[in-house]
């Protein structure tokens, strides 16, 4: 049995860390990638790279086993081959680490007997010498608080969520597509065939975690549902959490057993265990962000009803269709908030109500205020949305958006609700950089921000109805 | 009423045109972007600029008044103000001139008395001078054929699609994230309240175009219900018709009436109309342009059944969740080609099924030609679809991701299948330029290029179900 007494704190904040690998000295991908992470990332504690071979690499010294390493070793990151994992763990229970985590593939989820049997006996080996194993099949700890990560790419400042996900490729999609836009993270685990320790291990673990505001899981199958159901409750009993269950359908069963030796369990029994605990079901990773978004920068909108600011009309037509379609409302201003707004404001190009269109008076900072803040004030809406179409505007008013992010956001800021925008983006190059800026820049302004309306509103509309279903 | 004798045919491919504008001099934004696409997109023939006060403006004369032009005009565009409009028909007609876009808004979609009175008198005009008008409130014509275009950065090349699109901004954003993954159009137009030449006038003619193949519409609302069904009627009988019929809720109902003072129907009648005709119905722009790829690129699929290679172990979990929740089936590769994929693919790293993913083996460009022609020749599938995370692989790969598309290709190549290709976009600036390059190749190579697997999935489903009912 596995050794209680080893925490998942040290597993989180290790003393040093050691890198074995037989290919260290012509890198694959994974291998690359990985220290690349570390040595890129600002780990400052001692790390090791271990490589029968010897040598240096990138200014390390590589020492030949791990055994000669003079200090203590905490944790061992393995890009060793699947036939020699098993050897390793003794080398690393005589050297006092407590965790191996096993980058290395060709285990169970090739569904090969041989292999199967492999990775049986790496977890005997482990549980014989009290060394937990993080795998294999994955890319392992991301935990910004102790400078780890296991890619270069992540935000290096750390935040209120946890990520555990089985797929390496989609932790490194989601939280680099997810940082971009403001979410931060606390610890983010990508445990693949989780032979040992497993999504219930990590979960029970984040649950108590105070640097854990909110929890988003990447679950291809489960090893133990009792407990992951019970950890589950946990979780969701105090924070928000947010769940993309993989292989689904016949294929996409296949799929996941094949990518992560996983059974995917019965659908009609998650669909039952995320209505019972109010958790947040998503079908997608752009879907994961778009609600991490909205739980990270709306909080709890109170209410489902969008007051809106923006520049385009077709965009306000669709976007307004979009929202409604999607649950979201779009209830009308009244007279006097049209009025006082049509008094001041140039009626051609413009559009007087809830979408509010300032198309033609965009660029009019002071009276984008005005109409910002009476709109904002209104007690009939919940939140505010705001919108443009950053690719169609670059070219005109490049050095003045900026300007608009900022007053539109000061004129929210009166009201103290809580703001979103969709700035769509575009697939030319030459919009990249001031899309990207603009998303930047909203977020610094504290608004949650969305690519598509549709997306918006889904994300919006199951934040608010998770906060209805708690209260 | 209208002269039946000037035909849209005239309207498209017009002698000289005459640009009048009261702020040629200090041109705000449409009449600066619709100068812009007009004297940047290669016209050829005569363009005369008309201004009272005269002068010069970017290497051109400026005429003070139509009547001064010494040769004949076909087409004027008019970015004058509302009240300006009606003067400006009889100077049209005694010059000759047969149509008149009033870029100009400020008419009845403000919802004013006095303004609607203005629109009015400007079609009464318009018909006691026989000058047909397209507008107002709108951006007019984008012909490629004729080097026409009210966009600069529009597809130079000319194509079998036409759109017409009552909002510009839409029209602007749906031409150009279509160009980009390679849809060309015979004509687009952009016809904003439709006082006079409105939605039916024009799909009559497209029905009946020779250059145009399929016809995309984004329409708020339309004048003559009756005429526009029998529009719809010829031009579905024929071409595959795709609509986004904006204004659905309540509040969408009301942006649509402002935007472009349309009454936006029932939206009953819509939805039996589109089931009747086998219209093509969509809810977003980008839904659209992934209908129009679909039916660009991979033409009639005959069929749901999809045999998948790529590269992303949970990027291929997701995925065929993804596909059989929109009615795509990925049904299992006989067991005798994945014998013979794995007697040459290393298992470690790779899934040998379907989806295949080949993560570990990509690079390898034979073996990924060997195992793709397999499964290409594989009868049990329809259509091949390819998918890659493009942010996630570029670091790694950037110089042979392009050797990869066109190893897919080529391996795709003997069995004629239809094939279409996921890639992942990013939002950050630096990958911008590389999934560009592979969205541009991709689409060189034949593929449908699509940037989420549920909007592919959605888009091939509803492309196999139109030809499917169509037969």
């Amino acid at each position: 049995m596995p050794n209680p007494a080893v925490s998942m704190e040290a597993l989180f904040h290790p003393r040093a860390i050691a890198f074995v690998g037989v290919t260290l000295s012509k890198p694959d991908h994974w291998t690359r990638t990985l220290l690349n992470g570390i040595l890129k990332f600002e780990w400052e504690k001692p790390l090791y790279l271990v490589n029968p071979r010897g040598g240096e690499l990138l200014g390390h010294k590589v020492w030949t086993s791990l055994e000669e390493i003079p200090g203590p070793v905490d944790y061992v990151i393995a890009t060793v081959p699947a036939p020699a994992a098993k050897g390793l763990v003794a080398q690393a229970a005589t050297k006092g680490a407590h965790f191996i985590h096993f980058c290395t593939s060709g285990f169970s989820e090739t569904g090969q007997a041989d292999r199967i049997v492999l990775e049986k006996e790496l977890l005997e080996e482990g549980r014989h010498h009290d060394v937990r194993l993080i795998g294999p099949n994955c890319l392992g700890l991301y935990c910004p608080e102790s400078r780890l990560s296991f890619n270069v790419a992540f935000p290096r400042d750390p935040g209120g969520v946890a990520f555990l996900s089985q797929s390496g490729g989609n932790a490194i999609d989601l939280i680099r597509q997810a940082g971009a836009r403001g979410v931060r993270f606390s610890k983010s685990v990508s445990y693949g065939n989780a032979c040992d320790l497993n999504e219930s291990d990590f979960l029970e673990y984040l649950a108590d975690d105070p640097s854990t505001r909110i929890i988003a899981l990447y679950v291809e199958g489960v090893r133990d549902g009792v407990r992951f159901r019970r950890a589950l409750e946990r979780a969701s009993a105090t924070k928000p959490v947010v769940l993309l269950k993989a292989g689904v359908g016949p294929a996409g069963r296949w799929a996941a057993s094949s990518h992560t030796a996983s059974l995917a369990g019965e659908e009609s029994t998650w669909t039952a265990l995320c209505r019972q605990l109010n958790i947040i079901r998503v079908r997608e990773l752009d879907e994961m962000v778009d609600v991490l978004v909205a739980l990270n920068r709306l909080g709890n909108p109170r209410g489902k009803r969008a007051a809106m600011v923006g520049a385009g009309g077709g965009a306000a037509v669709l976007i307004t269709d979009g929202l409604e379609a999607n649950g979201i409302q779009v209830p009308q201003f009244p007279r006097k908030i049209i009025d006082e707004i049509a008094s001041f404001t140039e009626v051609a190009g413009n559009m007087f109500g809830n979408p509010l269109d300032y198309s033609q008076s965009m660029a009019d900072l002071e009276k984008l205020e005005r109409t910002t803040n009476l709109i904002a004030r209104w007690e009939g809406a919940d939140f505010l949305l705001f919108y443009l179409r950053p690719a169609l505007a670059i070219p005109r008013a490049k050095g003045i958006l900026p300007l608009i992010m900022e007053t539109l956001s000061r004129g929210a800021q009166e009201s103290g609700k809580p703001k979103g925008i969709i700035l769509s983006p575009s697939i030319y190059p030459e919009d990249a950089e001031g899309v990207f800026e603009l998303v930047q820049l909203c977020d610094r302004l504290g608004m949650a921000v969305f690519f598509s309306f549709s997306t918006a509103a889904q994300a919006i509309s199951r934040v608010a109805d998770y906060y209805d279903r708690r209260s």
